[in-house]
């Protein structure tokens, strides 16, 4: 199901100042993995300058503890309100810079994408997100907080879109899915 | 005109992905002197990521040579749109981190702020604004580009409201803006 060999995971990043999601996977074979899951949280007491610090720290030493072979960061949509998008653009920033100092290949995708990829609606619910991420992992219940599995969702879209399509069977539903996303 | 007696500088940011003015004084005497002025540039034809860590970097370096005893940073309005708002996010979150990072104080002023304290009026211009600066830094011309000007419009703000509104004359224009604005 998933293309390349390379032993190094794809790191998936839901950015966001008060939790931002992070998810690693990688492949055996044909069946991908979780190999780390969670999300890193700021005190919304603490000041803002003080959060990023600690947010640009904590995603610095999970690349650097990871190695991935690629980052995938979720791309903040232009609908947002502009409060959101500040924020949001504040983490990015910061996880964009952790994989870029170390000439690890960024990636970014839409919410809409990954959806699309992982629950073939670009519209579909975290919950349903959750379960089919719970699924094509094997874990034994959807992972959480949403911005974790999240993360792990964004990871699993990159897998699929590193297949080669001219290659490889396209008869399952994420790859149906991903072949309407990108037509 | 000035209060404290610090030598350290301080430093005004503002945040831009593509260019990203930076502006230090210091004062000598009542007199503010600029110590540093410019901008740092990004080319567009880049990867963001890597452009992100080129301005990281960058941001880093000054923050290292100036010490500065304030990091000023210009903060990005809600009534900007989402895609000016996500790369000023971006921009302005290097530059926060990067202060933090070294336990330096920021301060943060909107656009208007700054301009009633430096033009005594929060709709004044930029070109009114970098005259303004040029005058109160007893420059030959005004600062160019304007994201540089406007750094340093961030950095004289700052060293107006450090100024004890009690113990010193407001009779001058800047002061009297400051009160409007603070009152």
């Amino acid at each position: 199901m998933f293309a390349g060999g390379d032993a190094a995971p794809i790191l998936g990043i839901d950015p966001g100042v008060s939790c931002c999601g992070y998810g690693a996977i990688v492949r055996r074979g044909a069946q991908p993995h979780a190999v780390a899951c969670g999300v890193i949280r700021t005190d919304p007491t603490v000041p803002l300058p003080a959060r990023l610090a600690l947010l640009a720290g904590e995603l610095d030493q999970l690349v650097e503890e990871l190695q991935p072979a690629a980052v995938v960061v979720e791309r903040v949509l232009f609908q947002v309100n502009a409060r959101t998008a500040i924020s949001v653009g504040q983490a990015s920033g910061l996880a964009l810079v952790a994989a870029a100092r170390r000439d690890i290949p960024v990636v970014q995708y839409s919410p809409n994408e990954v959806k699309l990829a992982i629950a073939g609606d670009g519209g579909a619910g975290k919950r349903e997100v959750a379960a089919m991420v719970a699924r094509l992992l094997k874990l034994p219940t959807p992972p959480s907080p949403a911005d974790a599995a999240d993360a792990l969702a964004l990871a699993l879209c990159h897998a699929w879109r590193l297949r080669v399509p001219d290659t490889e069977s396209r008869s399952d539903r994420l790859g149906a899915a991903i072949a309407k996303a990108t037509s």
